[in-house]
């Protein structure tokens, strides 16, 4: 019986993965549009797809390397040459969602051309375009990951251990990729950004995408392997992470709570994949509403699901405490959603005060956007608090492992995460699509239907983002406790001079890998700055429009830098938590996994919040505030969007994978620290 | 036995008060000076008494209120009506060190003027008034607090109970002037300092302590109760409350251990006194070399001292146990004080990148500082944690409570604050010798003299820094751990979900308070700018030098803005652990003062390095680098400074005060919370 309900699990993944591929050749059916669009098009495809090979080449060189190690230490602890079956879960796990990141890519930069060329037509036929685009990242990529864990789980179900071992191998994995998409994407997208922004808007004065730019096609590039790729793969590595963590609490309480995982998930894949039915958008309707009923209609339909799934495995009282458990994470998460929109959107208090602030100059600018910000942390903060609290209680009430309710509130809130990185990847497709359109020439009418979409995007990512913070919250705590179920340890003690030792390496990690993140950005930016200025100077013509610059110079340099600034910090996410562990033991480890999360949510929220009031700040003044485009307070809330892109873009949203990775590590080689800890 | 060795406690504190007011009256003897001078310094004096008397009311509002509050609600815990004893305490540890800072801050006043007249017949002789000035403050407010503690220790010796609630009580009152003063002051101090800049240097390009500048006296004024007086009782509260939560956990062991902190901190004013003698300029002696000769004398001074004390005890191996604790803290506050100089000094490798950087502009100055200043908190975490994790082992290895040698190693690092507070205080003297002089027109040698004091200043600070800093975090956790003492609790589990909501909760504060304190300083800032460009709109000649600016005028607005900024970060700071208790509980509220330790660490060392870093980056760029004075470089580096200032001046050093605060707060109504907390 339990074998049969199983299988929903694989089924949903495999029907994530057939809808995104019938999306993807529904999107190319659809015309790329004039012969200049084609080319813009390309030069996006090519040099997205050069960035994404030249990462994978080194992720692949990363994950072999990871991989004889894993098997040479495996394999000597289980008294064996080599660990063959974790090392193939965690190849395979880099593989599923390499392949999935690859082919979501590689649709978006499809997409954005056919969006735009849909956008001549009008607005209703250029949002299925760009909606279906990223629903195709969304979908493929939660089908691999739920189809892998599931084969994981049928061919090892029947030896625990190893279970427990190859699907923490397959999360590893999936990690390793996350924290390269995420990070290396980071910092080439704001690389690209900042560059073509200094000396574009403002050092030449010429307009945003404009085709004379040698860094437009970098900047074009960005948004698709930052915020697409990157995004999704940050997203799926908590998506894999939580469920991992969750199945391995569940393991001490019995098999139906290693599954329930697997189920929930598979319900959220096919509410996703039957929300999207709900986004079409009618004659006279508006895309913003229509990607709002969409996430309310997967959510509603997710909540079904579970109850029927939950019931029909018959564990009474206990199913309920799941369900309300869920239930109470999906809540906590609208909320966290709605009071961060509102703390940081371009309407309210904090914007419009940093906005204000600018007319004093850029150091009160940054000042006021710096304070509101983390300020702006307090109810996202309190939700995650409400919300742990909760989950735990509510499980605990129904005498289920109270950990476990957090636990599986996490897996819930990101159940959802096809329809999540669907709207979420409609954002940089449909910016995209403005970017070909200005540069093609395509005029005012169909700007002003890109610019349409793009603030539909908007409106719906609130409640998308509520579930990726309240998840990622829940999902390190979860992780947390599946270190301490694989360590065999229920007490951790803040009066522990190795716990507090633990502690404070732990809460240096998000702060040091933050600023070495910008660092890279900034280092990356400077050298591609000199790059851009040295093509406007030495290429007779390009100032005037009569010559045209050398795009494929600047994406190589964002390329090469940022691959090369990704080193330090992940080599640092990989090697802090082994030394702690192997140095000052398990409880160390577990003070360290502690620190992590404190100060990464802290900065996590912090970055992306300050980031995102520097943006509005700006926007509310170009909008016409404190004397608009031009003006002083302008030219000082533009450095204030400056210092804030590597906030959002970069650090902040890094933060969550390098925690994940962090605590992953931790658990894979939990075993070998217990045994081998010098001060254990 | 004990009672007599006792007795070297009170009578240090005297000897301390007895040489300040020595000091006091070999200062005033020199000559003030011009007229002119004496003029300025009469500004100077009135606006730092308006200043102090304001916030002395203000304070003495809030004192009255909270010994209402506590006189009731622990007269009702105690079944009597009125609990005067705690109360009585609360108030003397308030009046002590407000006294003792009033006191300070007028010699700091008078001081200046006579260093600057000083620097018109030499170095020597400037540097003698300087630093002697700054040795009152450092002696009368360590005098007061061991000569206070004493006498409450004389009083209640005999009732544990009340010995423990009454230190508790003066500790507190202490720290009411210290929030005050620390935040306080550093927002008035920032405020007229960025006002100053920003219209004066940056509008008008006048140059500093211009006498046109209407901003100029509040400017100096602001160096006194910053810098002077907020940072001498921000140090006082640390040497408060690390000696009161010593005698806490010590009452746990035995009344040797109990008295042992006085002792050390007795032994570390005779330390700091006669270290003072070694500080004497010969001929051709040079400054800055003589204040480190000082600050080295009185450490082996200190170090003989407690042994010598210590051996007297009689306890055996356990005194060993305890002297090596304290040389540990000693050597890891040295360590901490010379690698964060390392990184955070001008002609290092981050200061000059921070200003490389600013030749692609303001907003990567600003994350390249940003992004450094982290970094540069790796080193000092490091040295905390080898303190905390030797003076535990240490003291464990001698059978003594290790959590004992933790807080013995803080009470080790503060004893020679009198030592620390002189060097200190000479800076802001100095500071304001060179305003004067520069405003009185003494020409130009003198301020050469003025620069050569200056300078001489900053390379012994490495050293007390680095007490400052370590001493405060062991300091914390020892507050900590008297708060598990009171409480009755041994382990604060970092798996129970309400000690995960207290860390949450906690670790929001000291973020938040910092912005709170950052906003503050903004807005302030924001009215006080609008004041300045009046003025020199509406008084006519006063651009030409030929009318007089209204100095009053930008006091009293610095002044009363302040304060009014001051009151939501104060009363957060007291609410916050206040709801978490009685709502959430005991675990709660020890999770909660752990989490605010961790992010209160880190977000204090981070601001005060990036602050440094700012301004070192201006500072190496005007001595000539990257175009020098004017440069595009200079302007972007110049914002990056004005961020910088309220991070290092007032955010940054309040935030140990705010830990304090709340720790001490969580310890004086601990017997209370554990009766009445909701779900305790």
């Amino acid at each position: 019986m339990k074998m049969n309900i199983l299988m929903i699990a694989p089924i949903s993944g495999l029907i994530s993965i057939l809808s995104a591929i019938y999306l993807y050749y529904y999107v190319k059916k659809h015309e790329v549009g004039t012969p200049r669009m084609k080319e813009i098009s390309e030069a996006i495809k090519e040099g997205a797809n050069a960035y994404l090979k030249r990462q994978d080449i080194t992720l692949a060189v990363f994950v072999l390397i990871m991989a004889v190690i894993l098997g040479v230490v495996f394999g000597h602890y289980r008294g064996i040459l080599f660990d063959y079956h974790m090392v193939l879960a965690y190849i395979f796990g880099s593989f599923c969602t390499t392949i999935a990141a690859y082919f979501g890519m590689n649709a978006a930069v499809r997409a954005n051309v056919r969006t735009a060329n849909a956008a001549r037509k009008g607005l209703n036929k250029a949002f299925s375009v760009g909606f279906y685009g990223g629903a195709i990242m969304g979908l493929s990529i939660v089908g691999m990951a739920l189809l892998g864990i599931s084969i994981l789980y049928y061919i090892y179900a029947s030896v625990p251990e190893q279970l427990e071992s190859t699907i923490l191998g397959f999360s590893f994995g999936a990690s390793a990729l996350a924290l390269f998409a995420k990070a290396g994407g980071g910092i080439y997208t704001k690389t690209a950004d900042i560059s073509a922004d200094l000396v574009g808007k403002v050092e030449l004065g010429i307009p945003e995408d404009d085709p004379r730019n040698p860094a437009v096609i970098a900047d074009n590039v960005g948004d698709n392997v930052g915020d697409v790729a990157g995004m999704g793969a940050d997203l799926t590595d908590s998506y894999i992470a939580g469920m991992v963590a969750t199945m391995i609490i569940g393991a001490t309480i019995g098999v139906t709570y290693v599954i329930l995982p697997m189920l929930i998930k598979a319900a959220g894949i096919f509410a996703s994949v039957l929300g999207m039915f709900f986004t079409r958008v009618g004659k006279r309707g508006n895309p913003g509403s229509s990607l709002n009923r969409g996430t309310y209609a997967t959510c509603i339909i997710f909540a079904i699901l579970i109850f029927l799934i939950i019931h029909s495995l018959g564990i009474g009282d206990k199913g309920l405490g799941i369900f309300f458990a869920t239930i109470a994470g999906l809540i906590a998460g609208m909320v966290i959603g709605i009071t961060t929109d509102y703390f940081t959107s371009i309407d309210r208090g904090p914007a419009k005060k940093t906005a204000e602030a600018s007319k004093t100059g850029a150091a009160i600018n940054i000042l006021s956007g710096f304070s509101y910000g983390i300020i702006s942390i307090v109810p996202p903060m309190i939700g995650i608090i409400i919300a742990t609290l909760a989950s735990w209680y509510i499980a605990a009430f129904y005498g289920i492992t109270p950990i476990y309710g957090v636990a599986i509130a996490a897996v819930g809130m990101l159940a959802t995460l096809g329809m999540v990185i669907s709207a979420d990847a409609y954002g940089p497709i449909v910016d995209n699509a403005k970017g070909i359109a200005e540069q093609a020439g395509l005029g005012k009418k169909v700007i002003r239907i890109a610019d349409r979409l793009d603030a539909a995007g908007n409106t719906s990512k609130a409640i998308s983002k509520g579930f990726a913070i309240g998840a990622a919250a829940l999902q390190v705590l979860a992780l947390f406790a599946a270190y301490a179920v694989l360590v065999k340890i229920e007490v951790f003690n803040l009066m522990d001079p190795k716990v507090i030792a633990g502690i404070f390496i732990g809460a240096i990690m998000p702060p040091l890998l933050s600023a070495l993140l910008i660092l890279g950005v900034g280092k990356n930016a400077f050298r591609m700055v000199e790059e851009v200025r040295r093509q406007f100077k030495e290429i007779p013509g390009l100032r005037e429009g009569k010559a045209k610059p050398n795009y494929a110079r600047c994406v190589d340099m964002a390329t090469k830098g940022a691959l090369k600034e990704l080193i330090l910090p992940c080599i640092l996410a990989i090697v802090a938590p082994l030394a702690v562990g192997f140095i000052l033991g398990i409880q160390a480890l577990g003070g360290f996994l502690g620190g992590s999360i404190i100060t990464g949510i802290v900065f996590a929220l912090f970055m992306a919040n300050s980031g995102g009031l520097w943006d509005n700040a700006k926007k509310y003044i170009e909008a016409g505030a404190f004397g608009g485009k031009g003006s002083d307070a302008h030219k000082a809330a533009v450095i204030g969007d400056t210092v804030g892109d590597p906030f959002k873009d970069t650090a902040g949203p890094s933060l969550n994978t390098m925690i994940t990775v962090m605590a992953l590590v931790a658990s894979v080689f939990a075993p070998l620290i217990t045994m081998y800890a010098l001060f254990g």
